[in-house]
């Protein structure tokens, strides 16, 4: 087994990959809590809720199945959730498990931080995405206004990891994950973004799955590690989700998976990186290799003035401008504040341009 | 001037107290904010807001002026405030400024604790109850099943109290704080216990209250300092809440001021401490002062079972059992575990008492 360790504020946790590990998860979990709160969704729950119930050797289980979707990220659905915890009795000696990609991960460890001011939770990813949002604390639910802006930095007590979960992945959610395998591979590991575009999505090796899900781990831990609260470094993350967030919530949350919004947020980060830094990058074979592994790529027509009224309402906008991650080279980000009418300009160009090629 | 200082875990944030502070208000903002946002009730707002907003040397102050009373302390305004700051372009590098009662202190510091994962706050104090709520980082909203049921542990950047905003107070509000006071003395200090005893609420001299305040904010800071998460002292701080919220909750929030309603949970766990520990406690002096200063202790008739039912949704419940604060001697507190049937009979017993007295 794999384990890794992140040095969060409050507390150490680890981080346990296994192909498995579902099977028997009392073994990692460390407290004796006096209840346990599944929350999962409805495909989740089909494949690996009763895994997880038998291997909880624990008296008092209750379980909460959310329709799959974006939409259930949301205050009602995090007040329901509320409800349902207060009437299963949890206390503040209880245990939240987030069993389910990163929509669960983020909604339930919301919860988590804010029941009667906070109980302890556990990460269980079962999407390649979520090897992302599960490590380092971000937790949160959508505005109407934007992506993930009611939340907090509340670290989880593990994340396990179990890799056999990634195997019955839909394609759209493997390339929506290998997004966020790019991202962290562009900021900060040339290595993996060449081992990542030698690969077919529709037909990867399971070997490769866990080498690049666990290099994308230790890059995002690192950062997370150095940076908790996203001042300084930890923005780096954020490459490619200032259009990708945008994209998101101007199409409506679920038209393109979050990953695949970040693929063109990608894109997007590398043109204006060649155009205002003159970086040499590698933006054509991306491209190249994104339309091979179906990405869509190809959107309909979107006003850009609208977009940068979206991409303004991003948590990282420092004195009314824009925050962009941008790349010197791959491994080399910097964080570029972006004029309003230029970032308009350049996604014009940039629209003009992915629709010509 | 007094100044008080908390090393909270996050950051050391200072107590200001002084008269007349609210006229010199940016000297005590200590960083270079992009925007500002005051929240405040109406009632507030009528007799201080101008004199904030003439003090605040900002170009961009916002305001969000709400009804008084406890029911604003709920999802939707919740919801509603984040909708507004995000209109207004609240950023990370914004601040909140919660001026008001306690109310408006838990619900703003909520909406500081999960703006964009947390931006900094600033509590300003206007009622002597809210002596007791603005230090020590607890903000929160009620669940419909109980007070204070979603929120978080959040510190301000500063406590700014104007001691003069509490000469505006109606009687209702002087006897509500004196309530949490009370509560501060009987389990820390026994000299402020005296002290208060000695005085009438409907003629309260301004050095006297300044001191009391001052008092019961020191005992209160010691033991948060201690134990800022309340797993174990902080929870002294609870003394008289047990039964206090249970009745909030059952009359309909509004129905008692807060302080009402732990004036009677007081009164309820010096009789329990009596009756448990033998305890020899001046309960009955307690009660006479109540009375002389119109406390409402006559209450309607209500089922003990149902209170005992809400004193369970608790967030201090242990292992299914309600954790009540008693005391040994006055500055002498303990928590016991209370079983459901003899909680239940010590109910029938107290309420046949002091109706009856």
């Amino acid at each position: 087994m794999q384990k890794l360790q992140i040095n969060a504020t409050t507390h150490i946790y680890p981080i346990y990959i296994q192909a498995g590990i579902r099977h028997s998860l009392s073994d990692y979990i460390a407290k004796d809590y006096d209840k346990i709160l599944v929350i999962t969704d409805e495909n989740v729950a089909t494949l690996y809720l009763a895994d997880i119930r038998c291997s909880l050797h624990h008296e008092q289980v209750y379980t909460i199945t959310l329709p799959p979707g974006e939409h259930v990220k949301q205050l009602q659905t995090f007040y329901d959730i509320h409800t349902k915890a207060l009437q299963f009795g949890l206390t503040r000696q209880s245990l939240i498990i987030a069993l389910g990609g990163g929509v669960i991960g983020d909604l339930a460890g919301f919860v988590a931080a804010t029941y009667m001011r906070g109980i302890d939770y556990i990460q269980m990813p079962t999407t390649i995405l979520a090897h992302d949002s599960s490590v380092g604390g971000k937790v949160a639910i959508n505005h109407e206004y934007g992506k993930n802006l009611i939340g907090q930095f509340y670290s989880p007590q593990a994340v396990i990891y179990d890799m056999e979960t990634l195997q019955t992945l839909p394609l759209k959610e493997v390339r929506s994950g290998y997004a966020e395998l790019l991202k962290e591979a562009l900021i900060a590991e040339p290595t993996l973004y060449n081992s990542i575009l030698s690969i077919k999505i529709n037909n990867i090796v399971v070997e490769q799955l866990k080498m690049h899900v666990r290099n994308g781990i230790m890059i995002k831990a690192n950062l997370v590690e150095k940076d908790e609260k996203e001042a300084n470094e930890r923005k780096y993350l954020n490459f490619g989700h200032t259009l990708g967030h945008a994209l998101e919530t101007t199409l409506g949350y679920g038209t393109l998976a979050h990953g695949e919004a970040v693929a063109i947020g990608i894109l997007f980060a590398m043109f204006v990186s060649e155009k205002k830094l003159s970086a040499q990058l590698p933006t054509k074979d991306m491209y190249r290799w994104l339309l091979d592994n179906d990405y869509p790529i190809h959107l309909q027509e979107l006003s850009s003035t609208s977009l940068v009224k979206q991409m303004k309402l991003d948590k990282k906008v420092v004195s009314n401008h824009v925050q962009m991650v941008l790349l010197q080279a791959i491994g080399e980000p910097i964080l570029q504040k972006m004029d309003e009418a230029e970032l308009e300009g350049l996604l014009e160009q940039f629209f003009k341009k992915i629709n010509n090629v």
